[in-house]
């Protein structure tokens, strides 16, 4: 009875296409099982191609599937997961897989591992992007684990991972939840990217009047250069499609209240536990928040603007955003990857950078070329203590600052919103910069709070009697 | 015996001072405890003014209180918490209050006092701002807690509390974990009100060459006017101050690494939560995570700037960044009480907006003359959907935005960060944005994930078939 060699488990349309993926790859055999059969009946009829060997039971499912046993749940993130767990614990034995391949959040992936380790059976959090077209013909997977059961696993999500310059778009992410934090970091450098195209698109709509399907040739154009990526690539896309009913561009009948769920609010939430200055991604979070306040924005729609734009030639202008585009996207990269940096330390993974950047070449929402030099610069130097200072990257923002600045300094001109573009921008400028006015708020918070100090010209902690005689005394102990 | 209407458990400095501060005022008798007794005896014998109670167990300091019994707890916030209130709960009875005044997060609040409300005893969460000064001559208070306890400790609190005004800094301000949720609210805006006050000083000392003791008058002629408030007070005696040992001023001498105890990241991962934009309190605490990454910010110095400096007059530049400073701290208090209604309606507490900005005016870190136009605002229209779109602050909006601007886009030309000027700037035309791009946003989600999309035009949820014959069809229950 014994045939499969992995098993699928909840058939909606995610699950459905990494069934057939891996069914159409040679050498995989797949056991599928839903909760309601009646989904498992419409996948093997509308799939006969793909041979499934389905089940009505756990029982069932697990005799079906030869040992090591390995299962995908592609089940609603959450209490669905954890029962499905609880099913095959009590249907699979020691040295089995269960693979969650869900949108979990990593906590929890880290919890569950530690579980479900004590039975003896593996736990695998698997982070998968690529949408529902990535499921069918290739996605980038991240999965987390023990190393045991990437030795079965890997096989098999290579096979039918995307393919990237020749190499599959997966690799052993680091142990337990890592699969699951890097996918999520991957998520929040998704939103950041969105939001800067969109900034993007924004104000070359309104600094120079051109219609979306002319700023749809725009990004046609750069996704020929070293922009290319497939979210530029949809944006053309997008911004090219018209509005049957009203004959409209369709992004000007499309309500401007944008909605999420859940990933990018996860990533900033999580690098501010581990104090990392993700703020490309936060304005991008904002920036979704704050266009799904109606009343808000209804009110605040006759507040005062400048009087007037600023104006210059479209063409340079175009470039220029073009160029600022490109410098702000390094900063939302540089601090992804600061945030993988700090979480592998806290968490105690070792992850490869040069081999994230790899795996999200292809497959992914975020796929772009330009993540060839993120490897690259990783492989150059792996102790990199942040992206933007690699040899490559500087050369990026010296060839784009001046064109960054204007854009950010016209736009505030302008009253044009571009909350990433500026966030960036300022992130850079402090991150080079010789001195920062930190020492103002450490002296504030030494004033207020007795918060105490620290000197740039000797070692110790130090405290200025404020209300006393404004003598300095070195503080023994912690600050309090 | 019970001779004490008011006990404070934990005499390090805030606990001493707020038993002092107590003692000190009419009607007060004070009973003290602490787990090490040396420390109560210290404070006996250096206050015998005070005429405190003390007592060497719980017992015996229940049996010192009158009943009601009303204990303040003021130790380190987190287990030492729990940890008193298990032995305050084995010694008090039914009707009797246990007051934390710690630092608490919030929900740690609402679940300690559901636990507590089950045996009959009151559990009050308040939050107190003031440091130790305040403490001792009068903090602002902002406590949460059923009305029932709010009838025996409002008096005593008023009794303690700061005076603005001829009204006390203390309301009851909503239920369970309100009290605490409405202080880290406003140490979230105190981060914002810092980082922009280091932004102006940045800004000055580098625009115009300026020293910190020529700033220092700047910030206390600014003090004479509407930008009136401690946090301006405390910076220009900051700047003031010279360091002794190098007779250099002191922030030159301070390290530009600034620290933080956590309520600030707590504002903004909880805002998140809520859904509420606080983008210049998140990039205050980014700003100063930032600046705590010196192997970054060394490998980061050589990174290009700008090839030239935005000039002017110094003085028009300085009234442009007194105008800027105003109207972001105007944008940050508009955005944390944002985050209060938000958190009102989440957790079913009724909070007066206005109430929580009079007990601002006094006492606490962030008090400040323009709180009475905030609580006039709420008080003309307490339906206000945004702080920003107040007659008064629109009449802020249009007398500072050019100068606003001008400062913001000034920055990035000239490669001074301003993350916090320019991210309120961007929050502030974003807000009043008649489109936004996220409209973009929401196309672009459609096409890889089929999130689909709401129209201007009529009611219901879209997709369009991008990889199909890219028709749009109606989509029928939730988005996925």
């Amino acid at each position: 009875m014994a045939q499969a060699n992995i098993g699928v488990i909840g058939l909606a349309v995610m699950g459905s296409n990494l069934a057939r993926n891996l069914a159409s790859r040679e050498g995989n055999s797949v056991a599928i099982f839903n909760r309601s059969y009646q989904k498992t009946e419409t996948l093997l009829a509308e799939h006969p191609e793909a041979e499934f060997v389905a089940s009505k039971t756990y029982a069932e499912f697990a005799a079906s599937l030869s040992t090591p046993r390995t299962a995908l749940i592609m089940v609603q993130a959450g209490k669905g997961t954890d029962a499905v767990i609880d099913e095959l614990l009590g249907v699979f034995e020691p040295g089995d897989i269960i693979v969650d391949g869900g949108n979990a959040l990593f906590t929890d992936t880290i919890r569950r591992e530690k579980a479900v380790r004590e039975t003896g059976i593996n736990f695998v959090g698997a982070g998968i992007s690529g949408g529902e077209e990535g499921a069918l013909l290739g996605p980038s997977i991240m999965p987390g684990g023990s190393d045991e059961s990437w030795v079965t696993l890997g096989p098999i999500l290579k096979s039918i991972a995307a393919v990237a310059e020749g190499e599959p778009c997966v690799t052993h992410v680091g142990h337990d939840g890592a699969g699951h934090f890097v996918k999520m970091i991957h998520n929040g450098i998704e939103y950041a990217d969105m939001q800067l195209i969109a900034e993007a698109y924004d104000l070359i709509r309104r600094g120079t009047g051109k219609t979306p399907t002319e700023i749809s040739d725009i990004f046609t154009e750069w996704n020929k250069g070293e922009l290319e990526s497939y979210l530029i690539e949809i944006t053309a896309e997008v911004l090219r499609q018209m509005d049957a009913s009203t004959g409209r561009p369709l992004v000007d009948v499309i309500l401007d209240q944008a909605g999420s769920k859940g990933t990018g609010v996860w990533t900033v939430q999580t690098a501010l536990d581990l104090g990392i200055p993700v703020s490309g991604i936060a304005e991008a979070v904002f920036a979704r928040s704050l266009s799904s306040k109606p009343a808000q924005r209804e009110a605040a729609a006759s507040l005062p603007g400048p009087s007037s734009q600023v104006a210059g030639d479209d063409e340079s202008f175009i470039e220029d955003v073009r160029l600022a585009l490109y410098a702000s996207k390094v900063i939302a990269y540089s601090q992804g990857f600061d945030a993988i940096v700090a979480g592998a330390e806290q968490y105690g993974w070792n992850i490869e950078k040069g081999e994230i950047a790899k795996i999200w070449r292809g497959g992914c929402i975020i796929r772009a070329r330009f993540l060839n030099r993120i490897t690259e610069a990783y492989a150059e130097n792996p102790g990199l203590v942040a992206l933007v200072t690699a040899p490559f990257f500087v050369d990026v923002m010296t060839k784009t600052q001046d064109a960054w600045r204007r854009v950010v300094s016209g736009a505030a001109q302008s009253g044009i919103p571009t909350p990433a573009f500026s966030s960036s921008l300022a992130y850079y400028d402090g991150l080079r910069a010789d001195r920062l006015p930190a020492a103002l708020v450490q002296g504030q918070r030494d004033f207020f709070g007795a918060h105490t100090y620290k000197r740039i010209d000797k070692e110790g902690t130090f405290h200025t009697l404020w209300s006393g005689d404004r003598t300095e005394i070195e503080s023994v102990g912690s600050s309090h």
